[in-house]
């Protein structure tokens, strides 16, 4: 009962698709994040879900970690293998299985890319709209419950994912949810395993919620003087009950790192990027309301983009954030924060956090999903000095605490992993060992990521 | 350790506040369904969560039952107590605590009902849309993830609490969310309570996701030759993305009872019942183009409800539909069965189940949330009359199967209890043993409503 026992079995298993080369193991031992390469002791590639099952079994007899992969795009070392044990990499997973065009849902298998999914239903006049930003797997994006710039509007992969396909710690296949828009009939398992980090299992297919493409979509920028107006000119609006599709906030660092990366011209300050989806009717009043109660908060300069490749270049820049913020320090690492806090705290919570990043050595544009309440600061280091790091780390631990003072979270989007796990007791309280106790109920060996989200795992 | 010993401290706790009157017992013994009478041993009427804290650790010390109850409105025996025990009112825990208007949420105690909550609401221009028809109480909505009329447009409960307070089965209180709009800080604890029927715990506290009040709010009845033709019309109207508030089913039986029980003069002929909220123009164009698909799939005599009053006396009509078909035939008992299909297969679910019925002794109206695929057939019958509690049973019966034969559930909105227990394997398979383990985990001497929901409990 050793991980090597495992590594025996699962090569008669997967042949070639067992991976132990370097380069494979290393790729799955890095993340897009601050945590150190932390190689698995295998790289599996399953083709179908009885192999996922076949894999899991084989680690459950011996014991060994299993650690699914997706693209790899997580923030908070999700799919790290930081207690070693078998990364399971789901791209040979990656089929549209259905499309329900009159259901509007879609049945998919977990390796396809939010990218991929958009592009295989664009004949459909169907989309599915959670937009993360990242070109992340739909299961990795359910297993963090996901999210970005589309949740005001849509909602989160909570919202969207209709039913699963799950394997469980000891091999067991089972399906969560239906294929009825709602259901009374139980316990939310869907609910349960979204979020879960493949703590609890690993999913194996997904049914989704798609929307259809909006008859009209237009897109705005605006500049404001002050944060504090651009915030409250977003609360003004939800209130209002206009319907945005997305609502961002950059700061005016995040402007000068856009200018500097992707060639625009935006005036150094702080800005709202909106867009509208609806009937061209619709677009055109939520877009007319909008811009007076922009105007009313001392908006200016602003700029509609209503072609398409507007549009595409207004998000695609807003996409990059993360590498434009990275270029503008050449060298540095990143450590990006993501809380989320009620609307009513979100202008405390970002000015508060700017006076505490400008009264550090650190650099760090303040940008977010402010219709959610959830923003970040991308906090630029240099990870070979301690005065830097401990910096970082003070600050992203102030903002924290300071999201839970508002009654927030530790983290809107990112999820736990091993980032944030030392929020936990300070966020849910004994809830947290509730959550233990459904980890230990269903996963009583540890062996389903192990080591993420709960106490002392 | 005897229900007797547990009397004893929880009259010592509670004092007058634990009752044993006859009219008590026999009050929440019964609910507005087909089942027998099942008084409790004791019935409780806590003032605070640690009162239902300490009630629950002496249940727990004397494995004693312990039942949830709201307000006696479910209808699939959730609130009656099987096995005994004692029932827990919540009728003095029926406070608005906090009312966040600028984030749009509210903190309620769980007695409060739907309909005081709205009118405690009025003032502030928000409200909680959730509308079972039945003034249940937001605590047992919560519990049996309730929906109805309006699901279409804003979602079920699954969609509208955002946190919660529980006291678990061993006494401990703990809270889950935040009041952040969303949250990817591990398991997703408060979507496992809402829907387990008080198996897991009892909630104590509720924060709710309120809705403006729309601008303008328009609702219309019209007529269709075909059940078939009214289906197609609703698809098409989800399809084009217009974003109905309530879109309502009633066939010709129904229509027939309104006539009978609310003066109405509706032709006897399948119905929809539609509402639109939002802007004044956006509701005129989402009206418009709803009439011109109705017109494309044949319906008829649109009667456009834009007054205040009249829209009340729609939905009040189609509330009272219950006690409207009830009232069609003096001295039937109903069993209201509640399936919920994919809209691809409504047409199909509602015709099968239309002919199964025409081809039985039974009446039984269909009407139902169409946008949702969920409907109901209230089957009405003689409950001494064994031939037909037999038919009634073997109609609801071939309904169930329909359904998951179609990816549809048992239950879209009613719950499961021990109305419809036996369907959990048919329809969650090994998942059904998954929420075993988890209702093992949390309540492991199974006194937190115990018979409801879960495999030989």
């Amino acid at each position: 009962m050793t991980i090597e026992t495992a590594l025996e079995e699962l090569s008669s298993l997967l042949g070639q698709r067992l991976s132990r080369s370097k380069s494979d193991l290393e790729q799955h031992g890095a993340s897009e994040s601050h945590f150190p390469l932390t190689p698995p002791d295998a790289v599996a590639y399953p083709e179908s879900t009885e192999e996922v099952s076949e894999i899991v079994k084989i680690c459950a007899r011996n014991g060994c970690p299993v650690v699914g992969w997706g693209a790899g795009t997580s923030l908070e070392g999700q799919a790290q293998a930081f207690q070693g044990g078998i990364s399971v990499d789901f791209r040979n997973m990656n089929k549209v299985l259905r499309v329900g065009a009159e259901d509007m849902d879609v049945s998919v298998q977990p390796g396809i890319t939010r990218e991929a999914l958009n592009t295989e239903l664009r004949a459909t006049g169907l989309f599915f709209p959670v937009d993360p930003g990242a070109n992340a797997s739909i299961g990795g994006m359910a297993s963090t419950r996901a999210s970005g710039t589309t949740a005001v509007r849509y909602g989160t992969m909570r919202d969207n994912v209709l039913g699963l396909e799950v394997v469980l710690a000891d091999g067991r296949i089972i399906r969560t949810g239906t294929r009825a828009r709602k259901s009374s009939a139980g316990y939310d398992l869907t609910g349960l395993f979204v979020g879960a980090e493949g703590t609890l299992g690993l999913i194996t297919e997904l049914t989704l919620r798609l929307q259809g493409q909006p008859e009209a979509v237009t897109a705005a920028v605006c500049a404001f003087d002050k944060l504090d107006d651009a915030v409250q000119a977003v609360i003004a609006t939800i209130q209002m009950g206009i319907p945005m599709a997305r609502i961002e906030f950059v700061d005016e660092a995040t402007a000068a790192a856009f200018n500097g990366y992707s060639g625009s011209d935006m005036p150094l300050c702080p800005h709202l990027m909106v867009e509208f989806h609806g009937s061209e009717a619709g677009v055109q009043e939520q877009a007319e309301i909008f811009g007076e109660i922009v105007a009313d908060h001392g908006g200016k300069g602003f700029e509609w983009a209503t072609k398409p490749e507007d549009r595409t270049a207004l998000w695609k820049m807003r996409h990059h954030a993360h590498w434009a913020v990275l270029a503008s320090k050449p060298g540095a690492k990143a450590l990006v924060t993501d809380i989320c806090v009620p609307i009513s705290r979100l202008a405390d919570a970002v000015n508060e956090t700017r006076a505490d990043i400008e009264a550090s050595p650190i650099t760090g544009p303040i940008l977010g999903h402010v219709g959610d309440g959830n923003f970040h600061a991308i906090l630029l280091f240099d990870d070979e000095n301690p005065a830097e790091v401990q910096a970082v780390e003070d600050l992203s631990h102030r903002m924290v605490e300071r999201s839970l003072a508002m009654g927030g979270t530790a983290t809107g989007e990112h999820g736990i992993g091993v980032g944030k796990k030392k929020y936990m007791d300070a966020e849910h309280g004994a809830a947290w060992d509730v959550m233990g106790d459904v980890k230990q109920a269903l996963d009583p060996q540890n062996i389903m990521n192990p080591g993420k989200i709960l106490r002392g795992n």
